[in-house]
């Protein structure tokens, strides 16, 4: 039975992968897309400069794009996946949410938020729980859901398999694709023989949201971990996929073994979208790679390689496809989550 | 008064950055050039695939290449530089300092041996005090001298600079050029679109090296310096310029600006090739940059910025020029040293 | 009913498009791979550095490489895929074409031969009964059949549909991908932010090809057609995927209307690997590009876009996937067409 | 003695550009920089994203930038490089001229206006006299002149040197460099592991401006060189370099070897900026490249190589720096011309 389903931010980065994997969905079916008033009113085809290696659907590509304003969404599109630009999303989503629509949103606004889950569902899918407490504080009959950072999403699966063993600091490097700042974000001067070591509030994304995923809920209030997380984030010349070195230092002692193996074991979710095995690992060092890793599970997998033992636990690398498991499918994971859980 | 010198290894990428270097050196004049087997014989111009942006020298293209044999090098030839392969610098080195040669090298091989100075003369110009203990020990007329390699070049300086505040540990990713693993070493569909994790004895040529620089040398033995150090190497699509993300422990608390302070006053050595200031600093964490920050001091300096505070000390961003003072100028300034301390 | 094929050259860039297109082939079975000595004898995962975004396949992956040598072959595999180097291709094709196997080869030797059918499917499908002449004239039992250059390929399929209007003279530039010189043809260091001029005998391959696959056979002898073409062909920093800029100049008027209309109409094969359509035409001028339109068709179909017209005839450019439609899929086209032909 | 100059458009890529050449220039001095509204008013070093691989000159850095207009131009700057927009350009170019600046522009505008030169000192200088027609028929009491296209800059010397053997009909198609899109021009999802084989309005520039610079000028009237031009335009990922494939069809017979000698031969201006020889010629097939020869001459040569006769001519491959010799160098030629010639 299939749910009917509208995009937030059609035109972007996200959006387009957003289309891209709603479009075959099982259980989805795509009644609404919107972007910024300069869109309204044409055909996705037309609005949309369509920057996928295949062409646009079909079920989309003569749709008319909506302005994004709660007055546009039909009222039987009850579930909105959001890839607005973060002060849009500050300024429609919550209207949303009260207005009755479950939004799963990929936007950076109200991640932080005490009473806004952010959820990976095969590492936090418990904290949904937090959508009661939203409901009850703010009085909504809708819901707002976010699911993390593209780099975070990298990260937060490997040291949720590692967290067994304590976790109490991480240091992380990222090489991070192009995708991850939309069509426009990096210029072709700006990369081309080139690597930026900033991405502005990257870094803080990462070491707050990943102590946010792992933190603990007791039914009412949310604690973070209390590891400490220090990033370094670097843009590269790829298309897609972040690739990620990992210093995990932990409690107890951990070996190549048995951390290669907590990664390899660590459960998939029983959601449409979420890959088996979740965490894909290598024994070549030189694996991950970018070009090669990103499509695993279909671009949903994490996969791992290139474990050393440290002195204070284990190094590693990480990859996932930024805008895939680390953005649309991310907020398409939690949608799935939502309707198993009957908030649909 | 100038010095005849010798390129052994001359037509790969780092001999031809020691030509482009030594051609117009005010102390030192090219007088032979040595390669493999298959290039002796032919003029410097046809066995070497010049890979530079501008023309081959004059001086030395139609200079006769010769194989890297002791017997081949004229006796008047006092100083040779070496960037061969491991395997040819093992194999012809020592005999070559036997013969009464003095051998500044980029080789990997005998980097760590105890006798073996290895030496940033910014750093550790102390040090080459280690060849009178060499020659003792070995019996040879001539000497052998190393510089560390490229990537750990691009950070000891940092380092140094910072141990005034204790250096306890440290966490390295490099995000390093091409042209570090030579002409070949990287294929156009290794790399396009993608980022390898993982460069085969990079990681522990970091860590080794950086502690034997910092290390104290008493006037008999070397200590390594008591940190600890992880590194995590990555190769990157840039022609030119290591990058790094370095994460320094410190015993005492150091602050972003007295981190900053002491990088940009860390002095420089009174030596043709060592550039004033040797590290410089940015404010705009978004810099240094490979492409913009590469050729600082002509492709001599080191470049810093992105300093952040951690809960054990700071994180910043280092670069140099690999091939420039990562390898060919890094050799090169041990020779003036080597000059200037009378070993020639 | 499936046919027992063999791949020789299985480990290279076109080796592994060949795994990959016969792995899930309806009709074709992968039951011998050859290599170089060097490989022989040694699991394909192990002597193929598996270079492609998806595992290996799993029906493949622990096959034992055989040594390229007729002894090697078992005799119940009638078919053979060859992308050997040429010299390779030169010594041994004839042998195994004696010897009574059928040799698919995308090898560029004998492809002039005058006995020797060059064909593309969709194209010259009637020049196959060459083989007849072939097994008189040589007296072998098997067959040898050639598909053309991969640049060569992207041009002539819309070539082909512009020969109604009378082709007299062709010039095309080409900016052709890495792959297509194999996976260590192209340097990193040679195409980062560069370009090379100049590809080794494709200029000529390009010119002396397209003129055989578009000549008339009278069931004895092969004509070239009379058109003049001059190539130029370019290297650059894509990783699959020829772009080609074309002036066809024709004896009638040809507009750009009835130029994209005999493209766009021209018809496929009836072969399991032809695309349905051929030719994709774009109106968008900035289509087709290599990494947005080289997967079209499954990677087997040529796209053209930006028609203009010129006193003379028309330009338009055109595209293919080098390393499929180019390359492997060609070859498997050819053996599609050769088992409905009956020379199997 | 020195000629005060103001820079339009002067934080744009080759803005910068002019900002590099000025500032070193022996009979030039900049005194005053424009750009939009939005950066009027600022510091030079905060308005322009300074994007050249060497620190921004001390003598701009902290010049404040003024805006566009006629009245923010100092009376004694007699002088202007405009590296405007073509619609600004278009906008304010004539008023300066009629208020008595003499502007040498780079700017798209007007390139084709009969009373407007279009010069490349070195083809085409007595086409400065038709600046007297220009004063004429305007009434102005300064100039305007124009410099071609970056790639059409490319071409003309090397047309300019075979036009003695009677230049017919050119085909030509490039692989340009992103910078010829300014800073921003084309994003890094656009062109990484991708070409694009169209930029608008770029293929009829080369062919307009082609004729008109090699056209005749009989003191009055300008005619247009009776050849024909067809042009394929294509965006590759190189920083800088624009390299040409050209066809070159000629009433005369020529080979390879005259070419090669007529381009070898080309005289070069009498100019400080002008390079001797203007036109390096290659052997070696592969070059010239983008990467290791756009910078001979100082930036400021077109190198050529790769001949072959063809039934019609010759073919040939040619290279030029888009943003030096293309841009700001062609301007800058064009000032000291103006200067030579007694126009300021």
């Amino acid at each position: 039975m299939s749910i009917r389903v509208g995009i937030l931010g059609a035109t972007g980065a996200v959006g387009q992968r957003l289309v891209q994997l709603l479009d075959p969905h099982p259980d989805f079916e795509i009644a609404a897309l919107t972007a910024s008033e300069a869109s309204a009113g044409r055909s996705y085809r037309a609005a949309a400069k369509w920057g996928l290696d295949f062409p646009i659907p079909d079920s989309v590509a003569e749709m008319t794009v909506r302005a994004t304003d709660a007055d546009e969404i039909p009222d039987d599109v009850p579930l909105l996946f959001s890839s607005l630009p973060s002060s849009v999303g500050e300024a429609v989503e919550p209207g949303l949410a009260e207005a009755g629509y479950v939004v799963s949103s990929n936007s950076s606004n109200a991640r932080m938020d005490p009473d806004v889950p952010l959820v990976i569902p095969e590492v936090n899918a418990d904290h949904l729980d937090l959508l009661e407490v939203q409901r009850d504080e703010r009085g909504w009959d809708g819901a707002l859901l976010k699911n993390p950072n593209c780099s975070t999403i990298t990260m937060v699966p490997t040291l949720a398999a590692l967290d067994q063993f304590g976790l109490e600091r991480v240091h992380v490097s990222t090489l991070q694709a192009v995708s991850g700042a939309g069509y426009s974000g990096v210029t072709s001067m700006e990369i081309l023989d080139n690597a930026i070591p900033h991405i502005g509030g990257e870094e803080e994304k990462m070491e707050d949201e990943s102590r946010k995923l792992l933190g603990g809920f007791d039914g009412a209030e949310l604690d973070l971990h209390g590891m400490d997380v220090s990033a370094s984030c670097n843009r590269i010349a790829t298309l897609d996929g972040h690739l990620e070195n990992v210093w995990a230092d932990t409690a107890q002692d951990v070996t190549t073994e048995s951390a290669a193996e907590a990664m390899a074991d660590y459960p998939s979710a029983d959601l449409p979208s979420s890959p088996a095995p979740l965490i894909h690992t290598f024994e070549d060092p030189e694996r991950p790679q970018p070009r090669l890793d990103r499509m695993l599970g279909d671009g949903m997998a994490v996969s791992a390689g290139g474990f050393r033992e440290t002195p204070e636990g284990v190094q590693y690398n990480c990859l996932s496809h930024n805008t895939l498991r680390g953005a649309a499918g991310a907020s398409i994971l939690n949608g799935e989550l939502l309707a198993r859980e009957g908030y649909l």
